[in-house]
């Protein structure tokens, strides 16, 4: 199963080629990733649905999420649009103490054809913020993200 | 008249204090205009409605909107949250070939007591983008825009 | 006296428009402003001299710097290039807790003719760490700074 | 043969756990890749030496430079800190259209010990400004970049 998380664009992630920038990228995949699997007061406005959001990593938290590898394949350049893009957001490896977050971005919902326009895996640690060291997964979060348990990404060019 | 802008946060808006840099207030000023004036193809999605957004301004239209002047003061720290601030935008004044965009940005609807972050104003000037000279507001926009002329900001610090 | 601050641009300063983004102009002046006022370990690679690095602001210091105000008129574009633009810096004015940093960001030094970009002011006013409330400008501080002081800008646009 | 590109850090470069924020990662490359491989006018104060310097990729130019994909790991948290790091670039790979550009990110020079922060690969596409169609590696390019040819990085996590 997978999540969709309606990510919206903004005018400033544009750079001089005028399409979105690819280190800005990162930041879109963050705010899904956020969305998807931080906890939140704001349950109302969960865009992703409340399921999986578990994870308290805010800061002040007792866990920090840390990131320890990003792979990102950029397949068709992105004009600024106002409707969100579309990010699929799925889980493609659940170890002890890491996660691998699997993404394609789309156009927005509704554009017809779709276009894919990126693939992209990050692979987070979950950190204890007092000891500062690796802690494992707990059954609650392992429940919540099982379901989206699904296929690593093939990348095409590695 | 005032336009009500949601405007949603990223976490990267945040900087190492925690709060929303006072450069990046900047960019959500930019993207709440560009989605009040603006003409888009999305007006289906048009948050501020449609009848302000006559500016064709994209790169590649015939007019760049040159931003001459920005005054800000910031009122209040802003968290990150889910929930979209809520910019208040209106015009505190309309010259011949410039306009004062001011704007009043709150916490989030709903979200009780109100909190006033933030309060700015920005002179844009519109530019030819084949002469690169400032060029008149036409009758449309003049039209679109009247109804939310309102009184300049008056700055606590200036 | 003023402090002149080279200070880099990158690519990424750039918008759709080809040249540095207006929100982006405050994070290059708070990185001036950093390098002028904040203490340092690196004294060596100090860009504006030490005599006015005496604040410690760095997160978990006891002081943190909270922007009040800005107010920054752009008078021209400036394209990508790889020398650091002159950032010019000198006290507007300086009261019990709290300072306004002006700035002039020039062209590259040896540049001819000199453009100057932009005019800009910072209201920063000092806040304790501890109990969050404006704590007065020291005497080292007040020292340091003094020799900076000089007349406001005067906006053109105003 | 490596080049050594010195890169600034912004304090706006952190995110609200105080470390150079991981999609920025990417700007810092991005930044020391057009340091190393773009052409500049200002030949006195490129950074990596001029020899590798011939890529015309400005806009406007006959060249844009597609990134196709990218891989990072973020092996040590990196603070604020005044010196810039330490960008070791080499090619990893150079193709028909398409080269590898690989990096570590270390401290800055003359910090002991000296720590290896990042690792990562980008891989470009030259892309013909007009035609929008991959365009082949010229003989001037290859003869500039063949000395900083060298093994690609072998990643930990993958």
């Amino acid at each position: 199963m997978r999540l969709h998380v309606p990510t919206p664009l903004r005018w400033s992630d544009l750079d001089a080629y005028g399409h979105v920038n690819n280190a800005r990228m990162l930041s879109l995949l963050e705010e899904a990733r956020i969305q998807a699997f931080w906890v939140s007061d704001d349950t109302s406005e969960h865009a992703a649905g409340a399921s999986t959001a578990v994870l308290d990593a805010t800061p002040g938290a007792t866990t920090i999420t840390l990131i320890a590898r990003q792979e990102v394949e950029y397949l068709a350049p992105i004009p600024y649009q106002r409707q969100p893009v579309d990010i699929e957001l799925w889980i493609g490896h659940m170890g002890g103490a890491s996660l691998d977050v699997c993404y394609e971005v789309y156009s927005p919902a509704g554009v017809d054809p779709r276009v894919l326009y990126t693939r992209a895996v990050t692979t987070i640690v979950l950190v204890d913020a007092v000891t500062e060291r690796p802690r494992r997964i707990g059954d609650t979060e392992r429940a919540a993200w099982e379901p989206y348990l699904g296929d690593p990404i093939a990348f095409r060019r590695r």
